[in-house]
C-alpha cells in the first residue's frame, strides 16, 4: 500500500463537520470559521532526513524547502498563507548550529511571503530529523482552485520546466504563489494542482478528481536542463521525457482553462511573468486515462510503471 | 541545550507580523484573521515512538493521545478547537492495521470534541513512527487565558491528581476543555497553563511569563494513586511527592485567581465537576522563584535538579 492509498483509506470515513468546506483529498483543506468573505485554508507537510534531503543539503535550504512545499500547496489553491507552525523531531544532543541555519532559511522564505512563524515544537527522534510544517491562510470564498474542475476540451498548462529536480531544484524552487493568485484573479481556471509527485502522477490526481482523461503532447512537455544533463551523463536510467513525466518535486503549477482562454492565458502570462515558462502540454478529454500523443500516434500511459517504478 | 532553550533561541528574533496577537511562548498562538469577535488559535505537537509511547501502547490510545495533547493546550488557552491536520512519518512497509487503529482512536476523540480532521499527510521514517498534529480553533477576543497574568496574592489551583502518568494516564487522560471554558466564562482567571512537563517545570514557565514567584503547600499537592503505588513497589526512585512535582504528562490545568475568588472557584467547581478534583496548592508571591512550604518551613525548589533530573 502506498502513501496515497493509505491516506485515502484513513480519511475516507471521516465524520462530516458543518465548518468544513473541503477536507482531505485536495491540496489544501478549507474551513468556514466566519471570516467575512473568506475561507480558512490549512495544509500540513513533512520532510524527512535521508528522503527529502541529505546530510549534504545546506540546512538553510532544508528549512526553506520544508516551508516552500507547504506554500506550493497554497499556490495550487490560489490561497494566501498567513501563519505557520513548525514541529521538529531531532536527534539528541541537538546540533544547534544546524538547527539555527535551518530556521534561518525557513524564516527568510516566511518573511518573503509575509508568513508569520507562530509556533515551534521540538521533540527528540534519535535516528533522523523530521520537520513538519502546518500553515494556515485564507482565500476568497468560492475563489479557491481545486483539482476537481477540469472539463473535456480544456487546455492543460504547466509552468516551468520538469524533471531532474534532485539535481538542486527540489531545494531552491520558488512556490508559484504570485502566479497562482494572478491566474485566479485574471482567468477562469477550471482546475489546478501543484506538481510534487511528478507530472504523470499529479495529473492523474487531477483527472481522477475531475472524472475526465487527458492527452499529453509529448513534444510539448517542457524538460528541464537538469533532466537532459542527467540523462546524458548517465546519472540515471531515465530518458529526459521519462524524468519530466515522473520525477517528483518540480513544484510547478498544472492547471486547465477552457480552450478559448488558452491563447489569452499564454499571452498575458508571458507579459506578466516573462522569466517563468508556461506551456500548453495537452488537453482534457472525456474518456478516463492518460494518453501520450507522439509522432507515431497515441500511447497509453499505464497507471503503474510510470508513477511507482520511476 | 534542552528543548525549551532551543525553542526560545529559534523563535526569539521572529519578525513581527500585524496579524499575530501571540506567537511562540504560550500554550497556543493567536492570530487575528478578521473573524468577528474572535481570534484564530493555533497549536502543533508531536509524539514519537519510544519516547511518548511504546510498542506495547495500544495504537488507538496512541492516536487518541496525539490529539489529546494538542487539545490540552487549547484548554490551557480556554479556546475551542475546530479542525486538525495529521502528519504521520511511518516505517515502510506501512503497518496498516496499526495505523487504522491509530486513526480510529484519533477520530474517536476528534468526534467527541467536534474537531474535524481536515488533512492528512504520510511520509516514510524508517526507524520509528512520528505523529505530528496541528490544530486550529477560535477564542473570543481578549477572553483567552495566557501564562503571563499571575499576580502576587493569587491563589494557585491545579485540577486532578499528579504524578505517575507513565502507568497509564498519559494515554487515557481527558483534555480539560470543558473545565477550562467554564472557568474562563465564570471567573476572572489570571493565568493558566496545562501540565505537560510536570508541576514544578510548568509552574516555573507560568511564573517566568508572569514575572512572579510562588509558594507551594507541600501537603496540599494532590498525588495520584499511580505515583504512590509506583513509589511503594519501587518502580522508580521517586517519592510520591517528587513524582507529583516532576513527572510529565499529567495534562491537568494549573491556574491562578485573585485570593477573594479562591473559595467561590472551589465551591462552584465541586458542583459543576464533582468527579474532577480541584486543589488550591499555593499562592503567587512577588519574589521570583519557587518555594515549597513544608512542616519544617520553606524549602527552595532549585530550577534544575527537579525539572531535568526527574
Amino acid at each position: 500500500m502506498n502513501e496515497f492509498d493509505l491516506i485515502a483509506r484513513l480519511t475516507r470515513d471521516l465524520p462530516a463537520h458543518p465548518a468544513v468546506i473541503a477536507g482531505p483529498g485536495d491540496d489544501c483543506a478549507l474551513v468556514d470559521l466566519g471570516i467575512p468573505d473568506r475561507w480558512l485554508v490549512l495544509k500540513t507537510d513533512a520532510v524527512v532526513a535521508g528522503i527529502h534531503f541529505t546530510p549534504d543539503s545546506p540546512p538553510h535550504m532544508v528549512g526553506r524547502k520544508a516551508l516552500a512545499r507547504v506554500l506550493s500547496d497554497f499556490a495550487a489553491a490560489a490561497a494566501s498563507p498567513t501563519a505557520a507552525l513548525v514541529t521538529l523531531a531531532l536527534p539528541s544532543p541537538y546540533d544547534v548550529p544546524w538547527v539555527d541555519s535551518l530556521y534561518a532559511g525557513l524564516r527568510e522564505l516566511a518573511t518573503q511571503w509575509n508568513v508569520a512563524i507562530v509556533g515551534g515544537e521540538i521533540s527528540t527522534c534519535p535516528e533522523r530529523t523530521v520537520i513538519s510544517i502546518a500553515a494556515v491562510g485564507t482565500v476568497a470564498r468560492n475563489a479557491t482552485l481545486r483539482r476537481s474542475g477540469a472539463q473535456p476540451g480544456d487546455a492543460l498548462f504547466v509552468s516551468g520546466e520538469l524533471g531532474g529536480s534532485i539535481a538542486g531544484h527540489h531545494l531552491d524552487f520558488t512556490p508559484r504563489l504570485a502566479e497562482a493568485r494572478w491566474l485566479a484573479d485574471s482567468f477562469q481556471v477550471h482546475a489546478m494542482i501543484d506538481l510534487s509527485d511528478g507530472l504523470a502522477g499529479d495529473l492523474r490526481h487531477l483527472l481522477h478528481a475531475s472524472h475526465v482523461g487527458a492527452e499529453l503532447f509529448q513534444d510539448s512537455i517542457p524538460i528541464s536542463r537538469a533532466a537532459k544533463l542527467r540523462a546524458r551523463h548517465g546519472d540515471g536510467a531515465k530518458t529526459p521525457l521519462l524524468a519530466a513525466l515522473t520525477d517528483g518535486e518540480d513544484f510547478e503549477l498544472l492547471f486547465t482553462v477552457a480552450s478559448r482562454d488558452a491563447v489569452p492565458v499564454l499571452d498575458a502570462w508571458r507579459t506578466r511573468f516573462p522569466d517563468v515558462r508556461l506551456t500548453c502540454i495537452g488537453r482534457i478529454v472525456e474518456p478516463p486515462g492518460l494518453r501520450l500523443l507522439t509522432k507515431r500516434g497515441f500511447r497509453d500511459l499505464p497507471e503503474h510503471g510510470y508513477t511507482h517504478h520511476a
